[in-house]
């Protein structure tokens, strides 16, 4: 056997073995697509194990997390932090080897995967950031981002309509360096994939603008290597390689059945995969022969890195500014000071989803590393940067990108964009459509990178649009997504402080929700904002009752207060984000919510759902607890009592209790 | 102008005033596929505006849901209880016509369609319940069930993955009586869908298996009708009809642009389009002579409908026990008595999840009408009903649907399934994967659809799949929904309950969480459940604090109290539903949670977001405000504290203070 079929079995036998130890993982995919993995790990993926985060390695997304062990083999036998102690406490506890990637947790894992189709979205999103970057600073004789992105996928990642949205835009947008091995096993869970999918996959990518490759046996790595030069000699289309493979090759019993997919082999059948691939070493020992091989192969890479660094001084010396914005750019923050005055400063009222227009346009005048956009919606979404053009396979230097109407596929892209480096991303949908990227929202979370999310016509005050089109249930989702950053900003000044917020979090994805109807600018409004809760307006005399309310009922919860008769005893404090408040410490929320009030009323026109926390069980929570209706936005209000009327009715009823 | 072409231009017109009379909405599709959809609407769609429930009418989902005006012009036109008052009306408060069209609150609406994409998905459904029933009941020469699906949609439904993944599955189905129209008009809110979307559709579908046709100029309503006429003519594949149209047609100034999309025309542009139009009537003015024609073309329609009652008396005579069966089927209601002792007896403790497998199997031996299944999780859901086959063109009288790994797809086929009639859907994943399909989940409660979702691996108690896989958030996302009813039962007699529900609820989806892990039997659970909340632990002595507790969570709670100094004083209630608890009265809720009781706690090994509604602000809430960990399910359960020893120190902790 040549060492380099060695060391594809090694890869199956590892997997299959610490899969075994830890009686839990995937064994089917690690050992059917080892020969494709090591292929492209052993000839072309430029990476350094000593440097993780080098902004031009080659990425490499396992979208098919599941195969998490594939990873692991690779990372360990390339010299990443990945020790054989490690694979041994493979899905152990605080272990570096979780049951699928996390991002953060293993060096070398690009992204967290597992939930599929989302690994395809966010390596559209790397081959996306790769393709603005080189335009923005590549020169002709200095190409200092210049990259590929490989994401391995299966079956279910290509059901996912998830990745068809990503690859349709991907298609759109030439990404010429992005490059598709899918592991094609025709196998899922219930059974052969003839049961729910027969489509002519090799089709439906030529169709989005792909080019197809196919390689006929995934055993065959002579193919496999030709095919992904030949992906990588494409210039204008990405590449999508077809490779038939058996799921769970090396188990004489369970090849290609779905039994391999999804649990352990057992320690028969384990014995019998080691006499199949003549494997005659213990688990988890890996001949030194292995090692001496890819320590070979990981010089040449590491030669590629040098040559780089040489490439990147040269750079310098021939484009210090370019150099320098480079830098910045990779750095992730300014040199400029974008929350000065004039930042904060607005001429005259407006929807908040207006002054995030206007904020947005001013960061990205000061920030050159905005890339972003919506999902066609920018002209409702207040999304468009004036300073620059949209984003296209033409114009790969525009910053505007219309991800078209796919929300999912949009967020797990903006994840991908903000994975590579370099640049500071966001996208937009109205507040209601974040039902169809929760998926990727929380994959930002889990990440903790800080996306950021504008989410506009943030509550009934949609109006005519109606009950399909007015958020209700979306901002308890939100909140409820651990490290999920929500505000929901009052006035100007708080869509200021909470866009700031946003630009300044480091591990936190961040969601605006911001109105479509005008708002007055409250008097008290500020940095409070960033405490999550503070006093908008305080009892004159002895404090008796508090209301609660964010966005666009704040005013209306002061101009009720205004209008009680109790009013000197009544304080409102406006709580645009209740994860801020809840990072405050005891002492600060004691000041603006001090328990022995227990007239409380929070008033939200959306669900009441979570605001049990702070009115508590005698208090009373004014929103919504059914669908919206369809009419001007008023008569929703009025209709649904989230106005003064039911605020004053509200305050009576506790003073009464 | 023939008569035909003055039908359409009244459509046209009289959407444009609509729209301009309520001052919001989209008149560019209405006025672009106004020859389509009359096209269909007069030649082909089989329907009764006076029995608008008749099982056997032709379905038409208009999955652009924007275009609403186009939907309620030819209700209006072809006699459904849409008058010129109610137009007159559009998009106002408590009107019947919305500004997407709403089932339920508009004869002749199918389905609530608005969020692009689900319009598609429920078509998909709807052909699929037809094949089912028809290999159901049909005889060779008797046919009672034999319509066509037919689906308007524009460039944002197809962008959508949810579009995608239903599509692929309809090929993969064989669905020939499935027709989509698709508008093709190139133009997106954010302008021309070269920005986003160059896929080669034709190409995409037939790469699904779908037959395509072209018609190229979509005024022209020849061509349109042959088009329609080869659909239906098709035995195969479902058919999609590509028909290139201008957005805003009649519109001179705004025809072809993105303008024309979703704002009134102005009343200056509604003068130019009377004049191009040649429309000589007033404001919702329509002349008799196209009342006629709609009347003429209305009564053949009605030869048809009382044809069918002739056959179908015909076949009552012929096969009275098949009738009587499809009688049954349609009203929804099973003539045998499921929830017989039987039902609810178990021989031993097991996984929640496993509960629900034997009871789902029990009720479909004695309901015929279940039709359902999992997006390709049957195995880990248990969700395959082992008295039949699965569902496929070549046994269409299977009743496991194999949706694929397509979340969205599955709940929006789902629905379209349930709102066929003559079947009970139900559809399965993971917990943590209800993210993906969030939006069809919506839509179930708002339209008040009985939906079933089984949701298993339902905690942290996932175990070593990790954090990608161990839902956190996904409760609170569920609860927070208007009308969706969610279940998180605690052992298997919960689950039958929970079931038990699901399957009577009429106007409520029922979302059920089950564990993968194994469940103790509680000693005092039982019909308490119907209720919400109830006391499965009673205070021997002096009430002083309450547990409460939810699904797996339970008997720690339980045992946890039984462990504790205090437990004469503490009562446990398990909460397996807080939709239900919310619905009973003031007394009983008083009974179960005391409002002096001050001292409560409340287990989940979920998020806590929502349950101070119940625990108040002095209350501790036991759960995770993380994210989980890869680890064996007891490890991370012990690892985050949410064991016996985490509650009894929160006992502890309230008891001091």
């Amino acid at each position: 056997m040549n060492i380099e079929q060695k060391i594809i079995n090694s890869i199956r036998v590892v997997s299959a073995d610490a899969i075994q130890k830890a009686n839990s993982g995937h064994p089917g995919l690690p050992m059917g697509a080892a020969p494709m993995a090591y292929t492209l790990w052993s000839r072309h993926l430029n990476v350094n194990p000593d440097d993780v985060n080098w902004i031009n390695r080659d990425r490499f997304v396992l979208s098919a997390g599941h195969g998490s062990m594939l990873l692991y083999s690779l990372l360990h036998l390339y010299g990443f932090k990945v020790s054989m102690e490690d694979i041994k406490n493979f899905r152990q506890l605080n272990s570096n080897t979780p049951g699928h990637p996390e991002y953060g947790m293993t060096d070398g894992v690009e992204t967290s995967t597992g939930p599929l189709g989302q690994g395809v979205g966010m390596a559209v999103g790397l081959a996306m950031a790769e393709k603005h970057l080189a335009a923005k600073f590549n020169k002709e004789d200095a190409k200092i981002v210049d990259h590929y992105t490989y994401v391995l996928c299966g079956d279910g990642d290509l059901m996912e309509g998830i990745s068809s949205e990503a690859s349709s835009l991907a298609g759109t947008l030439g990404l010429s360096k992005l490059i598709m091995l899918y592991d094609s096993n025709s196998i899922t869970i219930e059974g052969s994939t003839d049961l729910a999918f027969t489509e002519d996959v090799a089709k439906r990518y030529e169709a989005y603008g792909w080019q197809v490759l196919k390689v006929e046996d995934g055993n065959d790595i002579l193919a496999i290597d030709n095919a992904i030069k030949e992906a990588k000699a494409e210039q204008k289309k990405p590449t999508i390689i077809i490779i038939t493979t058996k799921i769970g090759y090396g188990s004489p019993n369970k090849v290609g059945k779905a039994s391999a997919h999804g649990a352990p082999l057992g320690e028969d059948e384990i014995e019998k995969m080691r006499e199949f691939l003549q494997w005659d070493y213990k688990p988890f020992e890996i001949p030194e022969e292995i090692y001496d091989e890819t320590k070979r192969q990981l010089d040449k890479k590491l030669e590629i890195y040098n040559n780089y660094q040489t490439d990147l001084k040269a750079y310098k010396e021939k484009y210090p500014k370019d150099f320098k914005d480079f830098e910045i750019a990779i750095s992730g923050k300014s040199d400029e000071d974008i929350f000065d005055d004039e930042y904060f400063s607005f001429e005259k009222d407006m929807a908040s989803r207006a002054a995030s227009g206007i904020l947005l346009n001013r960061i990205a005048n000061k920030l050159p590393t905005m890339f972003g956009g919506s999902a066609d919606l920018a002209p409702s979404n207040k999304t468009f940067m004036e300073n620059s053009d949209s984003f296209s396979n033409e114009n790969p230097l525009g910053k505007n990108i219309h991800f078209g109407v796919r929300e999912h596929g949009m967020a797990a892209i903006a994840n991908g964009i903000l994975l590579h480096g370099g640049l500071r991303s966001y996208c937009a949908t109205f507040l209601v459509f974040s039902d169809y990227m929760k998926g990727a929202m929380r994959l930002s979370a889990l990440m903790e990178i800080p996306q950021i999310y504008i989410l506009t016509h943030d509550s009934i005050g949609v109006g005519e649009d109606g009950p399909t089109h007015q958020p209700i249930d979306q901002l308890a989702m939100l909140r409820s997504i651990p490290n999920m950053k929500v505000f929901r900003p009052a006035d100007f000044t708080e869509t200021a402080y909470a866009w700031k917020y946003a630009m300044e979090s480091e591990k936190s994805p961040v969601s605006i929700a911001l109105t479509r109807q005008n708002l007055e600018a409250l008097e008290n409004s500020g940095e409070g904002v960033m405490n999550g809760a503070y006093i908008v307006s305080e009892a004159k005399n002895e404090l008796k009752m508090i209301l609660i309310a964010t966005g666009s009922e704040v005013a209306t919860a002061i101009n009720a207060k205004e209008k009680s008769e109790f009013k000197d005893n009544i304080r409102v404090v406006s709580m645009p984000s209740m994860e801020l408040f809840e990072e405050q410490t005891d002492e600060y929320k004691e000041k603006i919510l001090p328990k022995n009030i227990e007239k409380r009323i929070s008033v939200e026109a959306l669900s009441t759902f979570g605001w049990g926390n702070y009115t508590g069980i005698k208090g009373i929570n004014i929103g919504m607890n059914s669908f919206g209706k369809s009419a001007p936005a008023n008569q929703v209000f009025e209709d649904f009592k989230i106005n003064e009327e039911g605020i004053l009715q509200a305050i009576k009823e506790l003073f009464k209790s």
